[in-house]
């Protein structure tokens, strides 16, 4: 059920928030053995419960609420009474002592807070890998980035926990995930939406997004969060702009970046045609906004971040994640001269950006070009993530309203999205705007949850020179394999030494007869290093399939049978630890 | 005539521009005698009259101008075609490729620019002693300051030469020079007149302003100039917010400075007075303004200046006049860190500010709290120049409307003045409001102009020891004494050396017999320095009446008759300066 669809039948006595609030009570302790890690901190049965009968005791008053009984999370750098706020930095968290702004709102519309997500630390990311409590990974495919930084409220909302989620967003955190796990991400102009109880990212263009299945949620978020907040320097009073879609500005075909990833590209022009039934599509040149990308971390907007974590890198610099801290330290060196000279140089961006609003009525951009792996991330953690950035970055810097929405599904079930950018305060345009898009795309529903895990990660049993601190483990390792356990196999192996073999290598061979358990260490990577490590493993091994002590089944090391020519028995050591041991 | 009386009259066709820009040129070169240090650059005779003739022509073929045949003159950091362009550097100096947006609003209006004024250089400082230009002097009493940085331009309007000129305004230049020289200073909301083509002060508040005789003055300039200009970033679409002033805000008394001058305080207390008869009076408490005014120099706003510099401050600092080289070279150390906390802060103040909009319609507020000698202002220069700022620094920042007007005359003939400040685009509900309170003020015209100089600077004949490079020189330039002339006195003086004086000093004695002419040189310097220097004189000698070769008058050294006791006649010699070298 949407928001929407629980506040009516909540305000229509069809259900309760009670019933409402055990039932994503159900749904998130199930999805907790596929990803914990997209939470921070949860709220208990009995903490939501009488929050929920609270709400039912409000509606039996009669009094009718907007969002009466909707269970929601929020992302935990947005305060919320009663959690402590992390911002995904133990070192860093307190105890709010009164709830954000918008938790403020969403708790006097009858919401439940059921608990705070995790996100790239300090909301420093579009990739959801930057952060000490786990690796919120994609919903539809767990070896892909879930995006971030709003990474758990993304997937809280994807996985169907909560039909809605607070994020935040200052260089894209509230659209990426958003279009990585088909959903709605809904960036309100800035100042639409009080920031007051956030943890400042760059606090001058920090907005709060909320994720949604569609757009009548998020309009009815925001009919919530939206107004005038007198605490919150950054506010601004409501206003809505119409626009009359008549030309869509999208970027010159050579302008857009797809990172090799041709099934974006595709996926894009498929919804520019869509697009093109209902308006104009009009090709403009984006370098002002890239230039006004680039300000965002390549100029000295990086150092509001430093600004708003001054005393944790001052005072516990190892608390703060390696990749966040070497971005936000940047800051340090950047000077008041440069500051204002990027002033102004936003003060001319914007306004070639403001003089395109008199030609055109919005943007339709990629949300992004492509999406990676985890592992991919983790090897250049800095540059990829500039990449998903690639159409976000200048959204806040330019003062525009921008609703990423779903535009299809990648073959490896991740999802592809398109945002609608408006000029200021075109929030509720924007809106309807993609309403009509939506109706005309007619997309195929999401895929289904990556449930498993198993398409796109490989278990691998090694058994010789790829175990911890032997001389093939590299080969796991720059593959950002991880571990996953130090086992047996089935006993029915037999273990031999190979002749001849540099380095030292067993071969593990299945023996119905005199075969023992032999120990083995499984990993899991991603399917691509899988491939590429399957690759490089030369005769006479092979990978095959092993079975462990329990029973199950896993990729792992074979051999062919000339692997035994001249090779010596050594299943008697139980392992080649022990026969790297003996001989040494 | 004012500038709307000539536009009137050359649109009737009852005099042509050719006659009104004569005119100009007449009376600034009368007062070329006095201070010709005002100018920067002036129009040669036949470029104003080509000028003129083109407006006479466009006349003829029927145009309504609303400026038609205005002579005016613009601050020499504005661009206009045809001039150089200085900031009073002139190591900085350049020829500009087109006008500034103002002046081609002028021009196309129907004004005639007849020259570029002095000014604090780079527009810093509130004083108008800050140029290498020479030191523009308050019209009506040139020992003390025009006010800055617009001083040229404010003298140019006050002595009556042209009847508007351009200023521009980041910290109070606009206003400042208003307040000491009796005129209406108004300082537009920023983004209301475009600033493409002008000098960068602080960039992200620099305004254009105008100094006019009456508020019809600056209200028809503000016709001519306000308007949107797409070339310019920090220009803003065209508002009229009203007011009905109801309340007027002021300074809670014990926030009031006056830096010891009863008179401006009894000055603005009887401004109050009159406006309470108009409206309701509220004190409220300034600190938030305060500490807003304390970002634009102690803050990070300084390095606004120092990036505008940027270039002759690495290449050629010693062209940079001293002061404003030690006040804009402390922004080469502000932090893009610490330029954004002030950004918050700055938000956060002017988040109080408007909230007080809620309760109060205008602010009146002493444009300054004293005014200062130009020989107080060498002693102190960054200190006093603040002091000036106290009112009038905080405006730009908080982005509020600012018209500051006359409301009295210090003994001393300086002007004082209140600024009546609003909302951002209140400005001609400024004017409105202003028009009230000056009705009900009826204040007395401006006094005179200061011609001679005579009542606040004294000149100074010196003999002897005080004579430069002689051991009591010190005593003239610690009280910053200019030297005016190396001359004689009336053939009609001896000279003696004087037995037993240390350091040697002579004695001037007027004789009728047996006199000769005696080298004197003259100094000028202020009343109060006079004043303190003449206490310091010893016995036997005086100060006295001296008469000079040319027959004048001016005070001077002569001495009690004992000084001859056992002195030598040294009249032969013609000056103790002889006498000196004779002797060693």
């Amino acid at each position: 059920m949407t928001a929407t669809q629980i506040a009516a039948a909540v305000n229509a006595r069809e259900t309760t928030a009670v019933a409402q609030v055990e039932a994503a009570l159900a749904r998130i302790a199930t999805y907790d053995a596929i990803q914990p890690q997209i939470w921070i901190s949860r709220a208990s049965a009995e903490q939501v419960l009488a929050a929920a009968r609270a709400v039912d005791a409000r509606i039996a008053a009669g009094e009718t609420l907007p969002l009466a009984g909707v269970p929601y999370a929020a992302k935990d750098n947005i305060d919320v009474e009663g959690f402590e706020t992390t911002a995904a930095c133990p070192a860093f968290a307190y105890q709010p002592q009164a709830s954000s702004t918008v938790a403020e709102r969403l708790t006097a519309a009858g919401a439940i807070c059921m608990g705070k997500t995790n996100l790239d630390q300090f909301a420093t990311g579009l990739v959801g890998v930057r952060s000490p409590y786990g690796i919120p990974r994609n919903a539809f495919n767990r070896a892909y980035v879930s995006g971030g930084s709003s990474s758990g409220s993304a997937i809280a909302v994807a996985a169907g926990l909560v039909p809605i989620a607070l994020g935040t967003d200052t260089a894209g955190s509230g659209r990426v995930p958003a279009a990585f796990n088909h959903l709605i991400g809904f960036k309100p102009t800035k100042g639409r939406w009080p920031t007051r109880g956030v943890v400042p990212a760059c606090r001058s263009v920090d907005c709060v997004t909320v994720f949604a299945h569609d757009t009548t949620d998020a309009g009815l978020v925001d009919s919530v969060l939206a107004g005038f907040d007198p605490a919150d320097a950054w506010s601004k009073p409501l206003a809505n702009r119409p626009i009359s879609p008549r030309k869509i500005g999208v970027p010159l075909r050579r302008q857009r970046q797809f990172f090799g990833d041709a099934e974006s590209e595709y996926l894009y022009d498929r919804a520019l045609a869509n697009l093109a039934t209902l308006t104009e599509i009009v090709e403009i040149d984006i370098a002002p906004l890239q230039e006004a990308a680039q300000l965002l971390y390549g100029g000295p907007w990086v150092a509001e971040r430093t600004a708003a974590m001054a005393q944790i890198l001052s005072e516990n610099p190892d608390a703060v994640d390696p990749t966040v801290r070497a971005v936000v330290e940047a800051g340090w060196d950047k000077t008041a001269v440069e500051t204002f000279n990027g002033v102004y140089r936003l003060a001319e961006l914007k306004r070639h950006a403001d003089l395109l609003w008199g030609e055109l009525d919005a943007f339709a951009f990629p949300t992004t070009g492509t999406t990676y792996r985890v592992a991919e991330l983790a090897k250049a953690p800095i540059a990829l993530n500039s990449n998903l950035g690639a159409y976000t970055n200048f959204v806040n810097l330019l003062d525009m309203a921008a609703l990423a929405i779903p535009a299809g599904t990648r073959h490896n079930a991740t999802g592809f999205g398109i945002t609608l950018i408006g000029p200021a305060d075109t929030d509720r345009a924007l809106l309807t705007l993609a309403d009509a898009y939506l109706a005309k795309a007619n997309l195929a529903p999401p895929p289904p949850l990556d449930i498993e895990g198993h398409m796109q990660t490989v278990k691998l049993a090694v058994v010789g020179a790829h175990l911890k601190d032997m001389p093939l483990h590299w080969q796991l390792t720059s593959r950002e394999a991880t571990f996953v356990e130090a086992t047996h196999t089935a006993p029915a192996y037999k273990l031999f030494a190979m002749a001849d073999s540099v380095p030292p290598k067993p071969a593990l061979v299945h023996s119905a007869e005199g075969g023992a358990a032999i120990a083995v260490e499984v990993y899991e990577l991603g399917v691509a290093e899988f491939g590429s490590f399957t690759v490089e493993v030369p005769a006479p091994l092979a990978i095959g399939t092993v079975t462990l002590a329990d029973g199950s089944s896993v990729k792992g090391f074979v051999a062919e049978p000339r692997a035994i020519t001249g090779a010596e028995d050594i299943t008697h050591l139980g392992g080649w630890r022990a026969y790297i041991a003996q001989k040494n």
